[in-house]
C-alpha cells in the first residue's frame, strides 16, 4: 500500500485503508436482516492445455440472492517447473493456496483495522508452504501428498500499538474463509462425466 | 487441450497429452535413490494494495536440494467485488482455492494417464464452493468461516473405456496435493513484526 494511497483514504472518514466502511456496516446490516443473502457460490473452469499445464477461467458466482459477473474473466494459468517435468507457464497449484492464504488474510486485515479505525501503512506477508514429494509421487506411504506445514510471516505497520497491530491480524485469522478451508479441511465431492 | 496438441504429441512415443513421461519416470527413479531431493518449499509474497486489493508475487523456491526460481515472476492480484464491498480487482481468495484444486487434479490427471499410455483429447472441469459468508461476517457462531462443501465436476475424453477415465481421475485425486490439503487440512502459523 503507497502512502499516495493512505493519504487519499483520508480524505473522507469512512474511507479508511482503501476500505469503504459506511458499505462495509451497511452490508453488514442488510445481511443481519435477510441472511438469505450471504449464501453465496464461487465457482472455477477449467481445461487441460497440455501435460502439466492447464487454465482457469473465474467469471460467474452466486450471491445475494442472484447470479453474478465480476466485471472481467480473470484467467490463471498453472504449471509445473521443469525440476518438476513441466513447462513453467505458471505457478504450481500448491503455490496458489499460497497465494490464496496470504490474500483472505490480508484483505481481512484491512476490513477489520478499517472498522477499529485503525490506519496500516504497510501490510506485506511471505506465506511458505513445505511439501515432501515423496507423497505425491507414490514413493513413501508414510508421507502425505499435501503441504506438511504452512507459515505465514506477517510485516504490518499503522498508526496503532504493536499490540492493537497482532489483535487485527488475529482477528483476520479467526473470521479467514481461506485460513479455515487450510486448517479443517473441507469435504469434496468429485463427478466424472465421459460422455 | 485441442487435437493439434494430440497430434503433436503422437509423434513421439515418450511424450503423451503433452508429458513426457521419459522424464517423468526418470525423475521418479532420481527421488527413489535420493528420497531428499523431494522437500520442496513454496512461496507466495503478498502486499496490501488498498482495501480488499491485495497482490501476490510467485518466483522463489526450494526444491531438489536447492534454492530455485520460476522462469519469470508471476504476480496475481485478489480481490472482492462491489456486492462484497471490494473494487472487483482480481479474484476472491476463495475463488484461487478452487483453481488450484481444479489445477492438481487436471495436472495429476494428465501424468496419471500419460504413464498409463492412455490419450486424453479433453480434460474439462467445474469447481463449485458454497459458502455461507454470515461466518465470516461474524453473524451466525454456527456457521463455519470456509466453504461448507466443494464439488468439482470432470468432463473427460480419451482413446480408452468410461471405467479407465474414472480410474484415473480417482488415482490422480489418490494423489493430489490439493485435494489432501483441502480435505484433511494444513497446520499454519502466523506471525506477526511489527517493527
Amino acid at each position: 500500500m503507497t502512502t499516495t494511497d493512505m493519504t487519499a483514504a483520508g480524505v473522507d472518514d469512512s474511507m479508511r485503508n482503501g476500505v469503504d466502511t459506511a458499505a462495509l456496516f451497511a452490508t453488514l446490516d442488510a445481511v443481519k436482516q435477510a441472511p438469505e443473502a450471504a449464501k453465496f457460490q464461487f465457482r472455477a473452469h477449467n481445461q487441460l492445455v497440455s501435460g502439466t499445464h492447464n487454465r482457469t477461467t473465474i467469471t460467474d458466482f452466486f450471491g445475494v440472492g442472484e447470479e453474478r459477473a465480476h466485471e472481467r474473466t480473470f484467467t490463471f494459468d498453472a504449471d509445473h517447473p521443469a525440476v518438476l517435468v513441466g513447462q513453467d507457464q505458471g505457478p504450481t497449484p500448491v503455490e496458489f493456496v499460497l497465494h490464496a492464504l496470504a490474500a483472505c488474510l490480508t484483505a481481512g486485515l484491512a476490513n477489520i483495522a478499517a472498522a477499529r479505525k485503525v490506519r496500516l501503512t504497510e501490510v506485506r506477508s511471505t506465506v511458505t508452504g513445505d511439501i515432501d514429494l515423496n507423497g505425491i509421487l507414490g514413493l513413501d506411504p508414510e508421507v502425505r501428498n499435501g503441504y506438511q506445514r504452512i507459515t505465514v510471516r506477517f510485516v504490518v505497520k499503522g498508526d496503532a500499538p504493536a499490540e492493537k497491530l497482532r489483535e487485527l491480524v488475529e482477528q483476520s485469522r479467526a473470521r479467514s474463509a481461506v485460513y479455515d478451508v487450510i486448517t479443517n479441511g473441507v469435504p469434496v465431492t468429485i463427478e466424472v462425466d465421459t460422455r
